[in-house]
């Protein structure tokens, strides 16, 4: 059975904390939440691997990347951290055809907003109100198995406007106890490579251990896994497939 | 009356060569092909600067840029050149509400490949043949008073897979004489600001002095016009406006 | 100065029932729906007329299609009534270039179900909970004017999942107080005709007194309203612009 | 293994008239167009089944539609003939899930424009012109296995503006002798089902002997197959998820 090959980016730096909120987020995640997601996501064909922000070479090594075809990411205290040139080659591995899923305030990462050209602002409010997510696309291959509302009795909000491209295409909707809502979950596709936004993550709880939540996460890696990674081509065609009549006109200096 | 304040920017370095090639573009666009843009394009409600690489600041020192509300980029062979600082201002500009039109080979600027997230690669073939353009949606506003489809004599080929966003309007589709096709005039939207890509323009045709030409890139500039520029905003939302009723979980440690 | 040509098409059956809920719904618009919006949004650069399906032809004889240039459509209860034949050449006016904007129940008329090809259906309930509206694109030309949100006291739940096409350009998201999200406020392009779908307006809340939705159906008439009204094109191009050497092959019987 | 349930629906009437243009168009198709196509589609995990307008019910009674998941549709001649009450079996069927391909003068059929809202229409030439075909996603699923470039030496031109709405992903793109360009490969989804229109297929030419439009045209079975046919939902939701606190305003009379 060919595996998909998946990698599982973390930050690692809300876990690691020495402090008592730190203590508190490893009530959830002792391993950090890449640890979590992992074994809330294994299956038999996928082949995933762990890597996290204070490993060498910011954890992406070009040999790792380029054994990718579906990267997950989560940042948020140190998107500034990593580095112009990992951004610019996850970029370039993404538009060859990677999938790319980010999770919740990974919509501020580098390489997301690098993806998208917009901002990727959006309102928010962390006092653990409830949120409760609306499919909007019942047949969508990322919706499958989940029932079309679900909530999260605590949650960060994350509101609209939130500022991202027109071709998102709207898989999830949330609402907020405090009034707000939000395009939750959305497709996008850039150049031969897919990706999906999902909002729900925040550290401080333990949304990663919500059967739906990991449902969704883990149909958008089926999703967003290419068929093919492409190599580069020759995009010069010198020579036309028709007949050109045209005489160029000479430079008369 | 009220003008809108367009600035063309141009790389400029075509038509400054010392050479044979330099000579014969300088025989089209003697003061550049920013020159010529800005005579076809003039009318009294707007206000046109020209902005050239060589000046201080690469020709957009941020006054200019803070009063630009409708950016026009020519780049080519500089586009390494261009400072990533600059590109973050232009970036910043547009997510506000400043209208950019891209042209021609700008198609690989960095601030275009920056608002699309995609590496913008295309075919290409320089050998003068013939171009046809065919407006695909004619209500559109940057079709209104331009033929249907229009011919240009000599052109540099640019042909599909073009690697843009899937939310591209296209305005124009290209034929050419050598069996290729492109969308050659399209629409975008990021954040607060509108894009319009257009392909003609290789220096070394007088495709600037075509009338049907200079029309679409006047009207790109009305339609790319902001109503206003954003000013930024406040996105924590620490007040919510619906009572909430969940109490965050305190952590127990 | 040109008026734009508006036409305010009601069914107006829920405000004429001789009931007491009719009484009740009187009580907010004793002359229909289609006054309190007619008189919300009058403009000296608007021609308003009004038309019921009671009046002859459904109150669209062609003369009056032929000179609207934007329709605003309210239908509930009489969906059924509304004639293939009237939906057919409003279709074909729209096509051309005419606004159309649909309120609220206006979902399920025929010509919105005709002009998105999918059902429209959407969850629904009645109850008279608080409705929250959100901006998602605060430089749209529909929410100029308009606070980013704004709340509605009672109203009718729509929720997702809304059967829409993929192409709808969101505008206005809402929050309903049970729990339930909608894309409130969205844009189409069919043809040559804008088209905007708004979702407030149950017969039995005072809704389009207010100040925000009405500033919303005004935007929304003179963003809808076509530069001009397009004749129908020959599309048969016997003559190519370019010239074909291929031969056709002779059929050999 | 379970297999795909195809049909074919083809008009069967240019390929059944006595006359020499109908002698000429059995030289190629002897037994009608569907027949080549399921011929040159067949596999082992599709199970195809054919149907023509002159069949009883016009080929598409209730059962054989409820156990179609990809209808396959030819029709120029006849496209009048098809009852309304048809098109509207068809299109309760894809917007439950059904995958819908739709051929070359499909593009006029009532279940396209049904599906569409706009007109559909195109300029067109038959004058057996030489059409070269571009795909622009080389990653998408339909465009697998096939060059991305591959010419029809005899072809009749479809030609810009197409008119359909803009939510089309373009797959691939064409280029026709005498000078026009066409959005030839366009996916779109309604509802719950996915929709592929494909331009190439004019009777008079042996395209649907081609390899390319042949594997194009299996690719799309493939990726327009649902993974399920979903039940007609209910969508009062009468029970709020949510509680609601706000007190419906008594009628006062």
């Amino acid at each position: 059975m060919k595996k998909i090959k998946v990698t599982i980016w973390n930050e690692f730096r809300h876990e690691s904390q020495e402090s008592d909120a730190g203590a508190y987020i490893r009530s959830f995640y002792p391993d950090g939440m890449h640890a979590v997601i992992a074994k809330n996501i294994a299956a038999d064909n996928l082949d995933i691997r762990c890597a996290t922000l204070n490993q060498p070479e910011q954890g992406l090594p070009e040999a790792l990347l380029q054994d990718t075809e579906v990267l997950l990411w989560w940042g948020h205290a140190a998107h500034k951290e990593v580095k112009d040139t990992l951004v610019d080659r996850i970029q370039k591995r993404v538009q060859a055809g990677m999938g790319l899923i980010v999770l919740h305030s990974g919509h501020f990462s580098k390489i997301f907003k690098r993806m998208m050209g917009s901002s990727c602002s959006l309102r928010w409010r962390d006092v653990g109100e409830k949120e409760r997510l609306w499919c909007v696309d019942p047949s969508h291959p990322i919706a499958q198995g989940v029932p079309e509302t679900f909530m999260l009795p605590y949650s960060e909000m994350y509101g609209e406007p939130f500022a991202i491209p027109d071709d998102g295409k709207v898989v999830y909707m949330s609402w907020y106890e405090g009034g707000n809502v939000f395009r939750s979950g959305v497709c996008f596709q850039r150049e031969l490579g897919k990706i999906f936004y999902f909002a729900p993550g925040h550290e401080t709880y333990p949304i990663y251990h919500d059967e739906n939540v990991c449902k969704i996460i883990s149909n958008a890696v089926y999703w967003a896994a290419p068929a093919k990674i492409f190599p580069e081509r020759e995009t010069h065609e010198k020579v036309p497939t028709e007949k050109i009549t045209s005489v160029k006109p000479e430079p008369k200096l």
